[in-house]
């Protein structure tokens, strides 16, 4: 028997015997087929979560606490397994009481080491697609038949008038309009609040050198892929306009230039009071859930610095600056550097401006190029698409490496990108920019995962950095601002006619004191980060993204968002929670974490 | 061996060997490897036209005017050949001098049956996409550097005014955006002119209860397919919003509301000057080429009837009909029993007016159903998806069918329909309607490319036809119009407030005529068709569609149109012809025929 079949035995083996295990409630026997140290990452068809269970003992709670609803059955491995490195991976499918499901599983020297369970769809709610499309046409003849626009217009023009929607999404970015396409797939009726103009406009509104960060294979949106001409870095207009379609052929209810003023769950009527404030005319709306997809990046964050109400120039948060067009000829500080700082500092420089960027605090710099190559190219390329990784696979193989194994799945990648840029890495320290690597030298994913800052993806501005042109001044702080410069912390005073603070975001639930109360707020918590307890990533550790896509402490509050491959791949599963509310199926939820932190 | 492996051998030799004839030049060789009735049908690569050369001698003299131009080479089977019925069938790879190509053979008794040679791309011309796309971002560091909306809008600020395009294509329904969209692929400038406002509208402004009668998997557009969800048969207005969301995505320079009052050909320049008429702003366009893509319906045919002007209520032909609604209650008649006619009848019944259809002639009706089960089905379909054939492929299955040998594909499926929907035949016959299915019974897809009419594909209103509640007047004509009644040529007086004329429209080059002069209409003669002599489709035979998207008598004039299907398929080939000669690729063409006919 050759490698691939064995393994493939192997697998089918354990699988079935899992099953069998868990068929008939003996979780001991289950328990004792997993490794000691064995992560089971579970997307809703278990624990009506996203949760990490770590350990047979905690597998074995969890299994207690959710077997008798979830009744999982019909396990049956998806094509090969593969074995590498002694350990044996496969794909399964299986089936729970509400759902099917997909997984993944990898076993070390017989035991599981990692398993994955995911919900893909609800049984009798299917996504209509395929064979199982919409026909379109009403075919036969039918008095006062009413066409496709007539409908469309009236469900419009009723919907949040006469008619309520199921859930409200705030926020029209990438987040919402991904989560309001599923949504829509699976006859949620939703309403999307977005206070720009159009569709689109909150990446219109940036920066104007400002392109995507990742390449487009990781950035597709559901159910319509960029064509195969689309560029592998998206400028942010042309990602502007394909959201503006997309919404538009997408069919989504999305109420552009509308700002949601505040909103108020009312416990007794189970339903959350919503005023939006729309061309004008306030409209109270009364959906049963509310989702938050105002950015992951949460409100941004000014600092208070002695003097800066009494500068003379130009000073605005990262989130602010359009262009360095107005600021040819100019001295400019930017604070920060981060992604942002970093754009803004080059795009300032690109203009003619005279750009000194303050650097706080040490930052991780990685090659877009080397990033691609190292990183996300092994799952999101024309190379992993010749290979069959098409986004969808591609996006569970991510989701099948549970965050505690994270570290060492990307300490080999951060040393393999040191060593190929060595060379920027020791230009950069010349021209005293402090680097870093993660706290544990982790690279950048897990900084994004834990803190959602503290790197540069380096698309040109390092090289100006290390040659000199934007001039730095790092290891300080700000200490005051002057009429007309930046004072630093050791004295140094830096003219300024323009101060871009590019210094980030506060966590997403400022989002819910703004919008809805300080005491909901607290009550949810700090969003984002994984309890790594690394820098702005305090533990315990949870396992899993806080608050992200999941039931929070607050009764029918949501947070969506993360970057677009985050968007694309986890609005699936808030959009399923969301549907089997709406259908009155049971969603006990298991593994609700407490809350540590309140920002 | 079993049967796949010989006929793989088989085929593969019989390519090898031919490529060997031709690189040889032997044409007597390469003539004797040729069944008598050998079709060879050639897209581009050999003839730098769209023609099928019959038989074995035409097919030498073929060769003996193109080889020293093509010399073709390196061709190699693709994946297994396949054998049914005594035929073998197989695809493969092969090169021009100028372009790589794709083709198709049908071998019987070790000699070619049929022939498909295309162009799949030029050499040095390809499209940038998959791993060659556009980075869309310029990484680095680049003074004054400008963003893709400010070079965006400078080239559409520029274009037409202080640049001119290489090409002009006067019509922007799927046709024209289809064209756009591969030229823009392939770098080649080009305006669009479309007299409504928006992208789409001419599908929205057509009546009410249209729906595309060809199912989604048939009327894909080139590069974005649309999405797994999209409805069967797409409505009308839906259509149009993908269409406009598709013009903005692809980039096109679309010009909407925008009329192209005349064009004029400066043999001296070698460039058209066309006359168009932009938000009341006159504009003088002098591209290389026009293409004319009106639709491959052409003008509306409008029957003098005696009387007409004196009519007292509501007239109008099929193409400005919009909807049922306002007619409630009313008399009807509708003159014509083919699609349109259907169409619209049944809107005004579903609408409830009082509707009389007048057939003049016999009508083929196919139920949609009917159809896709047993014609696009097998191609264009779920079914076919799971076997492997997409959209591409099945595009070119179709193509490698030679005209010539249409009938005898089509025949079967007739009769296959004519079993099926026996009971709806019977009650359409007994309530006197006059059904055929062509005249050798070779049904509703030859009629199409005979002469684009003659058929209802039903949706419905042949039930109606049937039980009567579409009143049916047939085998006469409209004698004459009364003030407010149509009387047929056998007398009978009905009764009318509104008459529409679901008259049909003429031969495509009618624009030609309107836009240019009744000259070169006259020069470039009848387009559609292939000579059937038929009905509306006189001999001789052409064995192509006469002047689509391909050259014509008049120098860099071009016609595109067709149906979703064909815009899709055929405007890759008419893009590559305007790119080649954009390039100053030599494209001698082979076989531009004679002109028979000027309408």
């Amino acid at each position: 028997m050759d490698g691939i079949a064995s393994s493939t035995v192997l697998a089918s083996r354990w699988l079935a015997d899992f099953g069998a295990a868990l068929e008939a409630r003996d979780l001991r026997q289950a328990g004792s087929m997993l490794a000691a140290d064995c992560c089971w990452r579970d997307l809703l068809s278990f624990t009506w979560n996203i949760v990490t269970v770590e350990g047979p003992e905690a597998i074995e709670r969890m299994l207690g606490a959710t077997l008798a609803e979830a009744r999982p059955s019909r396990w049956s491995l998806l094509g090969e397994a593969s074995a590498a490195d002694g350990i044996v991976e496969a794909w399964f499918e299986f089936e729970t009481a509400a759902a099917r499901g997909l997984g993944h599983l990898r076993l070390k020297d017989g035991r599981c080491r990692t398993l994955l369970t995911t919900a893909k769809e609800l049984k009798g709610f299917e996504e209509r697609r395929g064979a199982a499309r919409e026909r379109g046409v009403e075919h036969g003849v039918v008095r006062d038949r009413r066409s496709w626009l007539e409908r469309k217009t009236e469900e419009e023009a009723r919907l949040g008038h006469d008619t309520q929607p199921y859930c409200v999404i705030v926020g029209g970015g990438q987040g919402g309009i991904a989560l309001a396409a599923r949504l829509k797939q699976l006859a949620v009726p939703t309403i999307v609040l977005e206070r720009n103009a159009r569709a689109g406009d909150s990446w219109r509104n940036r920066y104007k050198s400002l392109c995507l960060h990742d390449p487009v294979w990781y950035d597709h949106m559901p159910y319509l892929p960029f064509p195969d001409h689309w560029p592998v870095f998206t400028p942010k207009d042309q990602l502007g306009d394909w959201l503006e379609m997309y919404v538009k052929v997408m069919g989504l209810n999305y109420w552009s230039g509308s700002h949601c003023r505040s909103a108020r769950f009312d416990a007794a009527r189970g339903e959350w009071e919503v005023a939006v404030e729309r061309a004008g005319q306030r409209i109270l709306l009364r959906p049963r859930h509310l989702v938050l997809a105002t950015g992951m990046s949460g409100v941004p964050k000014l600092p208070e610095i002695p003097g800066a109400a009494g500068f003379r120039g130009e000073q605005h948060h990262s989130s602010r600056f359009e262009s360095g067009e107005r600021h040819a000829g100019k001295t400019c500080v930017v604070v920060g550097s981060n992604n942002s700082a970093h754009d803004i500092a080059a795009d300032l420089w690109e203009h003619g401006a005279d750009v000194t960027m303050i650097q706080r605090s040490s930052t991780m710099v990685a090659k877009s190029e080397t990033l691609m190559e190292f990183s996300s190219g092994r799952l999101y390329s024309e190379a992993a698409l010749q290979r069959g990784i098409g986004t969808e696979k591609a996006d569970l193989m991510v989701a099948s490496i549970p965050y505690r194994l994270l570290p060492e799945v990307q300490r080999p990648i951060v040393a393999a990108l040191k060593a190929r840029d060595a060379a920027l890495y020791d230009r950069l320290a010349k021209a005293g920019f402090m680097l870093d690597f993660g706290e544990d030298d982790t690279g950048l994913f897990l900084k994004y995962l834990r803190r959602g800052s503290g790197y540069y993806i380096d698309v040109g501005a390092s090289e100006l950095v290390a040659r000199g042109d934007i001039k730095l001044k790092s290891g300080v702080t700000v200490a005051r601002i002057g009429e007309r410069s930046v004072i630093c912390s050791d004295g140094t005073e830096l003219p300024a006619e323009l101060i871009v603070y590019a210094t980030g975001y506060g966590s997403m639930n400022g989002w819910a004191a703004e919008l809805i109360s300080q005491e909901v707020a607290d009550k949810v918590g700090k969003c984002w980060g994984i309890g790594s307890g690394t820098a702005y990533d305090p533990g315990p550790w949870e396992g899993e993204l806080r608050n992200m896509w999941k039931p929070t402490r607050q009764e029918a509050l949501w947070f969506h968002g993360g970057n677009l491959a985050q968007s694309r791949f986890y609005s699936q599963f808030l959009a399923m929670q969301l549907k089997a509310r709406m259908e009155g199926l049971p969603t006990p939820v298991y593994g609700l974490p407490e809350v540590h932190h309140r920002e």
